[in-house]
């Protein structure tokens, strides 16, 4: 293994998902829902199989018929302009939109700016391109209860040598939304300083409170922002990795030279499959959002009842939570003994900190699951005080 | 687009496959069939939807039921004994598997060895990593109407900066089948010199002459062999994407660092349908084989009907022509025009070279098409002279 992956071991994800599987614990650690998502969305897989679309090499862009369905979704919901043949590019789900668009456009030396904690791709593929990261803190405030970014902060860590800022809202693990006012502000920043912006929005039809707002509808921001999305979170299809990236055709381009030899190609019948689901009405976008905002009351009761200093997230399915009114100071060691203590696994935050005594008590916990698993989760969790 | 890319545009593939989109020529240049694989596979695929086999992330390493058929099959075919979970990954197609294997170890400045023509993917991938691509040619030799390997050649090219041999066999996109003696002299080499070596071996399946011989299956490469393969060539899913590389312990943990960065995981269900392919009896493999020797028969007819300088492939279901008997000297000029001289789409060679001027009078066809298609190519081609 080479110097640059040195520092990354196994993901964490696959870890506690093992560790779920070997205990036989409830997973409230990795993200994804324990109920498939609409059943025509997987016929129109079953369609496309059968059909034989897909079943050979599609486009390397992605198959027209969901590089269409991608423009028209961001014309209807945030009246963003893409056109389909140049300005979007499928990808093996979000992760590989990620590693395509850093290995595209960081070079050896030039420094990614990044809101710590982070999705753990995120400092692994600044440093498969060579980047040097640097971490902008969201700090824990006790007044609204929600992780917050300090927009000094953020400015005083622009450099010359700041390549690119890799934002992330809804942010994954802290469930932070960032606010019109915050938006408004990073773009100032990124046009200001003539940065590119890459954003990472997967959770977009996951902001509980509000509404969604894209970074590149901000002024100043549609020409210099990639923009990451995928089709996991919002149709509980997570193992299927149809993603995408939208932007210029400049950029596009340069994020397809790497992707295409990344993966090549990502699986075709899925692709028409997702064409299909992001042409459900507004409805099923509804009820996702009810369905877990009544899951987000239900864990979070859970977990104040059980003592956890609770986070409020106004997205993502993840809360964060405090282990220190519990006792324990070590969430990495909270976490390790967890399924034993409590039947539950959950994931550290420090893990997505290069600053591990700042995130070391703070844990987290995801609400994609069955009410009944999150009552029982919570009734384990009580049991731990 | 950083540095590191700047030399690679759009693959070749996408290039001409649009090409034969826009002008409606008969595809013969990228390498997928024209009929889908075995209908049994496809309706496991469906089943696994339907069951919700693989519909959430499946494990980063891939699901344990492909993982072990991988291993059983390679036990079976090869008497290679890999133990399923430790020493086999599942990837998104060769692909992600080449990508993955060369980010993982290669450091920057490392010198990697390949076969000359390369399938365009491998320039990239070392270039990624940082790596210095050292490429040794296969040479065209009349006599046996094949391109050869000139040890000597392959062993002036090691020098102390070798960190790894990146082979491929049967090769891409000449055709070749390295023999027992060749491999054995690989292997030895590679055991003097104490190399690594990374073994694209996703034609394992389609050795029309002889049968296949993995590298690793030679003393002391057991060890130090990275083997890759995939399902798409093998049971004619190429969009599937579903690929895997076999190992020991610590070069797959490498291997799956990087891996779990560039795409997390790779698409669930067709991880349960190719686990059932990789099962399907003798008959299927001995099956494809026949079919595609008569195509290699049919084309090569066409081929040699049309005045080209045909080599003949003990492997894949590519023929590598040479286009000087027909009075050109430059096979990406050839190929540019060849879809409005004859509506036939093929491959310049010289793609795939470092050395321009000798991958110049060199054009690939592929023949894993419908009879009637090849057929109809021929006639199309016979026009030209
Ligand atoms: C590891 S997969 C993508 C992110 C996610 O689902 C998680 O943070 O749990
Ligand atoms: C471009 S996909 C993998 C290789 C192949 O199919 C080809 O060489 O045509």
């Amino acid at each position: 293994l080479n110097r640059r992956l040195a520092e990354f071991g196994t993901t964490v994800f696959a870890e506690m998902s093992a560790l779920a599987q070997a205990t036989g614990a409830i997973n409230l650690g990795q993200g994804f829902p324990d109920t498939d998502g609409p059943e025509e969305v997987r016929e129109a897989a079953v369609r496309a199989l059968r059909d034989g679309l897909g079943n050979q090499y599609p486009p390397g862009p992605g198959v027209p018929e969901l590089r269409h369905a991608i423009a028209e979704h961001q014309q209807h919901r945030y009246a963003l302009t893409y056109d389909p043949d140049t300005e979007v590019l499928v990808t093996a789900g979000a992760t590989e939109a990620i590693a395509a668009s850093l290995l595209a456009l960081v070079e050896p030396g030039d420094e990614v700016i990044a809101l710590e904690p982070y999705y753990d791709s995120y400092a692994a593929s600044i440093a498969l391109a060579g980047g040097t990261r640097v971490p902008v803190q969201l700090r824990p405030d006790t007044e609204s209860g929600t992780f917050r970014l300090d927009l000094d902060e953020l400015r005083d860590a622009v450099t010359p040598r700041t390549r690119l800022l890799l934002l992330n809202t809804p942010h994954n693990p802290t469930g932070t939304v960032l606010t019109r006012d915050e938006l408004a502000a990073v773009a100032a920043l990124a046009v200001e300083r003539d940065l590119l912006v890459v954003t990472d929005e997967v959770y977009e039809h996951l902001v509980l409170d509000g509404a969604h707002l894209p970074l590149a509808s901000f002024p100043g921001m549609r020409e210099r922002t990639v923009t990451i999305s995928s089709s996991g979170k919002t149709f509980s299809f997570t193992g299927w990795k149809v993603g995408w990236v939208t932007s210029t055709p400049a950029l596009v381009s340069a994020v397809r030279s790497a992707k295409q030899f990344l993966t090549f190609v990502s699986a075709g019948p899925f692709q028409y499959a997702i064409a299909e689901a992001l042409r459900l009405p507004d409805a099923y976008y509804d009820d996702l959002r009810d369905s877990l905002r009544a899951k987000r009351a239900l864990l979070t009761d859970g977990l104040t009842a059980a003592g956890f200093g609770v986070f409020r997230p106004s997205g993502t399915y993840f809360i964060t939570t405090d282990v220190r009114p519990l006792g324990h100071t070590d969430g990495i060691d909270f976490c390790r003994h967890l399924p034993s203590r409590a039947g539950v696994v959950a994931i550290p935050n420090a893990v997505f900190y290069d600053d591990k005594p700042a995130g070391s008590p703070f844990v987290r916990f995801a609400f994609c699951k069955k009410d009944e698993v999150l009552n029982e989760a919570a009734e384990r969790l009580a049991g731990l005080g």
